[in-house]
């Protein structure tokens, strides 16, 4: 089968392939899967780039992907989990956990400690076919588009960041607007949240915001350029928009600043969720005592995915008119164009860059004669 | 002033009268508010009918009415609060607490065991003033209809039932489509509720719900007349919408089987807001033991509105688009008009009834000409 | 091996016997377990007594038992977790759960709808051995004396009915001073619960938790004998205990009037840990509206333990010192004499009744000789 | 009256003066109290070195003292509340907040932004007389000794700082054994913690730690000298001891080496309350990635004590025993003696230095004649 496969320890086309290799075969407790469409994500491009952030993680070769969906090929003698059957329409969670320690014991497995990440530790999705454990299966409901349906690994990061707090009439300030911020401001927007303010250091990412908010007609849409204006005339704004700092801020950038403006602007006894990843180790927080003490503020890292409660919300939240089909600003027909859409997306002229081994039209195709709705995640 | 007056302990016209009140003088703490528009209440009717659960709350002759919104008339001499001036656009928590109890210092107003209600155990809003303490007065924002304004309190039950669950992903089973069933509804679709599903006895309140669903262009709803369906096929017909029973059950109708039916629907370890009141003082649980203790649900006795989290919850659900306006299904344009008012709510023609002392267009210009936001309840 | 066994579906020792069953043999993900303690628990009293309410579930013959520790003896070829050994320390959770339903799923097994009770559906401990899946089996610290680690079980449900409220600080009052209302009370006790209040039909049992509290030197324990003394009186009576009501109630008796009692006693804003099972069906609340809407109350079903977080909490409070072997009121060192044990806790002459099939000191010398602490539940 | 005077801006008994000063004379809604004890606290000590971090706040001459009990002198015209009486034991909450603002107004009055504490901002306890708002004021049990009545405002900020986590069955560490880590430990002991671990630079507080343990017959205590040992060796013992990482850290220091080992040391999952201020603004996260986002942590800022439920649950955890005598380790017995309390303040020699205007033994007397219980907070 085809595959993208990071192939040597270097940067660029340099270190990845599309290159032949052997049919995955499921183990006695794995499902394989057939790739109907799989999504670039910021890992694969720091894996693209052999970033040192990402270097002790991945061992070349190893096929690249973690964001995807397709159609169950061939299930493991005791892989046979209610209902599923060769054919259905399937994604599946990519973070395969220990499932005895305490953290998945209790319901815990996305900070499982022993967690491996198929596309990064193991073999991943850039391929015709991938196989995962069959407790990580997650079917899907043929309503869902397939380039949607290929990042939900994504999306389930941005339900995750909203899940811990309660969005309904909050003001929300989102920092970064890439895919990941993109999504949270449509989940925002879908739960009712009163403001959403965005922070970005491009005009592009602005712009695409703008845009979506009218399309949404929401009103209360606010955009700021964090590079270009200073950060007290930021808080000065945001105190005005949300009368004394914003309730929720989901800080989606990883940059250090953006960590200190979100605790600048959120308001007495706020919630940050804590999901982008710095470049570097160390952030220093400025103003500790006033912003995080006096201020009574919760900070919550987030990674991964409930398993599988944020699944099942995501599938809810799409299943009520959630839209995130928006955000796929570029897809391509074959898994040899991965060297363009990796460009497209480096340059953020795509927020998500979705690949279709067999072309979309085979993957529509493919869901329409799939079994259909099978619900629970 | 003119004011609609519970004027003897007798059911229906024989015990109301429109007769002339002297104004109210506020007390140091207090505000006087010109009512401009003010609602009908289910409370209201219990009061004109003389029901026995009303008779030890009420004594005559007492002023009706504690869902309101009206103007800043005059302003006590310690009742200055910030920003507050006479002509500003206003509601009111008719709940009075003592602020002195356990529950009151603890930020738990609303179950203050002392707690009197203005227009039950207080001269209240159906009238051309009202005076209420300064602390309860929240200043409304213009862009709020004053049609919509008279009726925050109800909006805030609601509001405090949809406050103790995230409804964003949920399935909500809402038992009663009555006023306070219809605002629930168009709450938990605001908030990304995946399905809705509504229980009431009677054809024309399901007809508004599904007319509601299609202005909404909301596809997940279904509708169920409970009087005249078995509940067994009911729950049959929910377990399948919702994969295994319904996350949130939302009880506003007080009818013990409805009590029953959201216990037997609602999902292993799902939640029930509790809001309705009997008609009479025992409600007993079928399958006790099966639909309380096996399914580990948790059940949670709704009372008034969190002070004041729930009423800046409230408006800011408003001011991100929630809209009940549809709810109000009669207007009166004089308090002379109450025993119109009263029969058209009585005989369930109307979820809402709103009368406006001076006329809507006359409140419509004063709230034109107030201050304007305010914003902080 | 020798077993007890609900022969036949009878009253009594007519439908029990103590006879020779094969040992059973522990599939691939299952352990065999070598029984050192087994503790007589309500369930198999109405077992015994072939109650109405237990008719449908079990189905002779079967071997009783669903609380005991005992030794790893055998281990299933796909069954080998982490550290586990022949001759391992360990209890387990006898509810064996599909693994697959949402509940399941999102970290709330203990509500799946597919639970399948081993003493009950399944094989029970009431025997020299006994397999379970391996999932369920807990490693326990050779701190914990096997007449205690006899009945985690039990203590785990009064470890759960704790869990979702904070006692620390709180009044608290136990309706039912049974086995789980006297662990329930030591649970209490140890977390820094203000206030016990404690109530029984009995003196016997009540003067039982005075000898407790005495022993314990805590001064705060107030007991109520609900049969002798009118519901009115003992209202008054926590009233002026608390200031206005009690913070937490553990109804641990399932008598309807307890329930009732539990409602009235409760704060305003109250939480009720609902845990006992009724006689009947029905449960017939007085004062719905009151004691229910009005007080805003939360009622939560207790089923079970959490798995594990249960277990885990329970061998981290048993390792902070929490003392419950005082429960243990009769121990016999013979499966035989299951029919002793059985008529002194049917008389209620113990609160716990603990078998050791080999005897209490042979069960001691192999917790000596297990390899010891493997903490993780 | 005789006073404990900020004098001037300067350092040490330079700017301190124990003078005479006018009685204060109460408003419409204050109270006079006599001052019975009042005690040192850390925020003392930066107003009497005047350091850099403190002169914002504090307009010399301004009395000191924000730790305190005495007894009602006088009520204001409008003071009366409930019970409250002249001879009244009380402390006081001396942050007086806004009561308008949105925090203040969803009972999150501790994080109001326009706070004012006497004592810093106003004229405060280390007097004969000081006066306080009537809501402020909160009655006292007789049998809370005055020594310990003192400091409730300490205390009341290790409650805090633990109401926010259930801490039974918990592994608790505590960076930072001053006089608010000591309170935490004891708190932490008396709701059931597992393990207590201790870190801190001074062995003097390690054995103070460990004398108290002792005392306690807790056996589960670690205590770790962090500037002695490495950072990466007590990782790993606290790992061992807690099979993977720490449940809670609460953070009394203020240290960044303590914030960046408390993240280091806490579970996946795991909870800080972050309570000490840092000398410097900034705080320096090292390993951002991995402690705070990887491990899906949860940090909330602690500030002050919830009005007034950490009052109530304060009052609840010393009814039922807990034991905080212990940390008061100099008494003095008259005002003069402020110098030298505070000189051994400063040497670390006490935890807790506690001054009795009138002397303690005529403090005990009023406590025993006052009129008794007045229990809600």
């Amino acid at each position: 089968m085809q595959a993208v496969v990071k192939s040597a320890p270097l940067d660029g086309d340099a270190g990845t392939a599309i290159r032949d290799c052997p049919i995955p075969e499921p183990g006695p407790d794995e499902i394989l899967i057939r790739v109907g469409a799989v999504a670039i994500c910021g890992t694969d491009k720091h894996i693209y780039h052999w970033d040192p952030s990402i270097r002790d993680s991945v061992r070349p070769p190893r096929i690249y992907g973690h964001e995807f969906c397709g159609f169950v090929e061939q299930i493991g003698e005791r892989a046979h989990r209610q209902n599923l059957q060769v054919g259905d329409y399937v994604s599946a969670e990519m973070h395969v956990v220990c499932g005895e320690c305490q953290q998945c014991r209790s319901g815990n497995g996305h900070i499982c400690a022993r967690t491996r990440i198929y596309g990064l530790h193991e073999d991943g999705a850039f391929a015709e076919f991938v196989k995962v454990p069959a407790s990580n299966v997650i079917p899907l409901d043929p309503s869902i588009p397939p380039r949607v349906g290929a990042f939900l690994d994504a999306l389930g990061n941005a339900v995750h960041a909203t899940q811990v707090v309660d969005l309904a009439g909050k003001s929300v300030a989102i920092m970064g607007f890439g895919p990941i911020g993109a999504m949270a401001a449509a989940i925002a927007e879908h739960c009712g949240a009163s403001e959403i303010i965005i922070g970005d250091v491009t005009e592009h990412a602005l712009e695409t915001a703008r845009r979506w908010a009218a399309g949404r007609k929401f009103a209360n849409l606010h955009e700021f350029n964090v590079r270009a204006q200073p950060a007290a005339a930021i808080h000065k704004k945001v105190e005005e928009i949300t009368d004394g700092g914003v309730d929720v801020v989901l800080e989606m950038s990883g940059a250090p600043s953006a960590i200190n403006l979100g605790l600048k602007i959120v308001r007495m006894g706020g919630f940050l969720s804590l999901l982008g990843l710095p470049a570097g180790h160390a952030v220093t927080i400025d103003d500790y005592t006033r912003n995080v003490i006096f201020k009574g503020v919760t900070m919550q890292g987030i990674i991964g995915r409930r398993m599988y409660s944020t699944w099942h919300r995501m599938l809810a939240l799409l299943h009520s008119g959630l839209d995130v089909e928006w955000v796929v600003q570029g897809t391509y027909d074959s898994l040899s164009d991965f060297p363009l859409g990796m460009a497209s997306f480096d340059r953020h002229e795509a927020l998500k860059v979705v690949l279709f081994p067999e072309g979309e039209e085979k993957a529509i195709q493919r869901v329409a004669a799939s079994q259909g709705l099978a619900r629970s995640a």
